[in-house]
């Protein structure tokens, strides 16, 4: 029975890291998007809430942050002869993002985009454990767990900046509302192993 | 008789920078956007040609450098007491965008991503050059030079990347194109020192 990571409803299936470590190329290249987004995701955030100081002033250097480590990614592939191929569609991502609150209030439609961003890292968190951990080669598995530790530290950022412009108690019903859903989501996706989710 | 910058055509109208003078938070607020829209594509250069290895290894550190130069004007708003507004709709960046071939071989849509950027660069360049020299506040004299040095540096780097994937006859001939449209369009954007461009 493996503990759930950061609240997360649905442990990954042991076997996704057997897959992904024979394909690295595919998963370095997934992982560099994966940080692309991330840091392009914090931008739009920006864009969006100009007024809101402190979400600004928190997130502009997660950008830096996770651009450094699509750089750091980027030179894992090259030192390795691989390549770094194209974005592939992003169907966990995009499931999560059918789940967001479009309309109503400017503070649901912020909740949402929080808790998402706050999923994300934590699904990447688990994956990264578990890369750290089952990988066959001593240094990915340290690379890894820094990532984890590094994504670990964004959700709880994610969590802590919904606490501060959103009512707690509404942030912790809706939080269990995403758990769940992110929980059929993994469960209902083809288990692959050239992608982080 | 102001010297052109960079080839520009059509030198910024001198009153620009006393206008600009004038709306510090507004500019300063422009100024932060073009910096972020700047590492915005930079980042989708790289997802766009993932396999073109010189290009994704001298962008990735600009982005890193485009959005430093974010946080500092973030800095220097917030040092003042000033707000980071709204972004605004481009209209300068959004009619160079129009003059893009979309159709045709990928290598001329490469060569008009580039040179668009480059071009972004070199106005900035010779905005910031008037800022730097016509602000009556010495700090921020000093702060525009720096911007404006580094905005020469990648309106080189871009040509450079034009010319590293298309045959030079065929970049020196566009960009003569383009400076010529350049300067149509600043020839009749209103004149407000509220924006950079």
């Amino acid at each position: 029975m493996t503990k759930n990571i950061l609240g997360l409803h649905l442990p990954t299936d042991p076997r996704w890291v057997d897959l992904a470590s024979i394909s690295l190329e595919d998963i370095l290249t997934d992982h560099a998007y994966c940080e692309q987004k991330a840091a392009a995701s914090c931008i739009s955030l920006i864009q969006r809430y100009p007024s809101k100081e402190r979400l600004v002033n928190e997130l502009s250097p997660i950008v830096t942050e996770e651009w450094g480590h699509f750089r750091q990614v980027l030179a894992e592939l090259q030192k390795r002869n691989l390549k770094l191929g194209k974005q592939r569609k992003d169907e966990y991502v995009n499931r999560l993002l059918g789940f967001q609150k479009k309309g109503g209030h400017e503070e649901d439609r912020l909740l949402d985009q929080l808790l998402t961003m706050a999923l994300i890292e934590a699904r990447s968190c688990e994956r990264f454990k578990r890369l750290s951990e089952g990988l066959n080669d001593e240094y990915l598995c340290g690379f890894y767990r820094r990532f984890m530790e590094s994504e670990a530290g964004h959700y709880h950022l994610f969590i802590e900046l919904a606490e501060d412009y959103v009512y707690k108690e509404k942030v912790r019903k809706r939080w269990r509302e995403w758990l769940e859903y992110e929980a059929h989501i993994i469960k209902n996706l083809e288990l692959r192993g050239d992608r982080i989710h």
